[in-house]
């Protein structure tokens, strides 16, 4: 039972999503603006291209035009107060980090600090872009990645019973996973 | 405490990933090939446009654009078996809807079919591609949606308590969501 043929947008049927948080240097006070996003998607594996959608009205949008690079922080599940109200202010008239209690790491590869409460975070270097429809697809190569100790196993594979993931619902509701579903479904799950 | 500074390709930072499975449409027998993949993301809203990443030497690619079209299906958790094994496997060599068991819709806007499983899937007219490293970004731009009745709620977000998502984690392993987790952190979470 479907209601089928229903126009575009009359679902948010991508979500839910991993949130994630792009930082973005500044040149003055605040130093970084931090902006929650979920579109989002690795785009290759070698090299390592990540990208990321932003209006271009934003602050974020600018800033990582101008400096050419931004990071990408992840964020468990106990953040999920402080993401969304990042997400409803500008970093034009806020210090979002100052405000909201989040801790900067310096970066490593790059110029651009990311996000010390992360469970993981990559710094990229923008190496192209492109306008879609309302949005600029910012396509950055990777330089550097952070894991919190732990966090990941040997295959690189986040710990689900180590760290609680963040995800998007839509309407400013947040979620985690179901821990006990974990599972490979060819060994008969 | 973190592993700083660790080489590109470390560890799968972007996981957990919403799994979709593309549909596209062949000429001959199977009619439809169906590839299960997470690199996708939504990329604009006006007009609606959603990217997927596919590589160039798959099955799908070719089909996708010799049709110039593609249908995104999102399957519940109940069936990441099949999902995994569609991925397993290629469409050149066999018919995945008929060997999985899995039921194909009939398309309204365009002519490649979507999953009746689904409880959600959208008909996506290919408008834009980009190569990025060893993928290409398929630019599709939605022409209709197709929504399980009550899967969505009068805003067109996900019930999280009627349809169980299924999302990858890397490695073979898949996941769903922790309902009881689902909140709006403003509310006081």
């Amino acid at each position: 039972m479907l209601q089928d043929g229903a126009a575009p947008g009359a679902c948010y049927f991508y979500y839910p999503r991993l949130v994630c948080v792009v930082g973005a240097r500044d040149d003055g006070v605040p130093t970084t603006n931090l902006a929650p996003i979920t579109w989002a998607t690795p785009l290759s594996t070698d090299p390592p291209l990540f990208g990321i959608c932003l209006s271009p009205q934003t602050h974020s949008h600018a800033l990582v035009l101008r400096t050419g690079e931004f990071s990408v922080s992840y964020l468990p599940f106990a953040f999920a107060s402080q993401v969304a109200a990042m997400g409803r202010v500008s970093g034009r008239s806020v210090d979002k980090a100052r405000q909201f209690g989040i801790r900067l790491a310096e970066p490593t590869a790059l110029a651009t600090p990311w996000l010390a409460d992360a469970y993981a975070a990559v710094e990229c270097l923008l190496v192209d872009r492109h306008h879609f429809g309302d949005q600029t697809l910012l396509v950055g190569e990777v330089q550097a990645v952070h894991m919190a100790t732990g966090a990941f196993d040997e295959d690189g594979v986040l710990r689900p019973e180590q760290v609680r993931a963040l995800v998007y619902l839509g309407n400013r509701r947040y979620a985690t996973l179901d821990v006990a579903s974990v599972g490979q479904p060819e060994d008969g799950q």
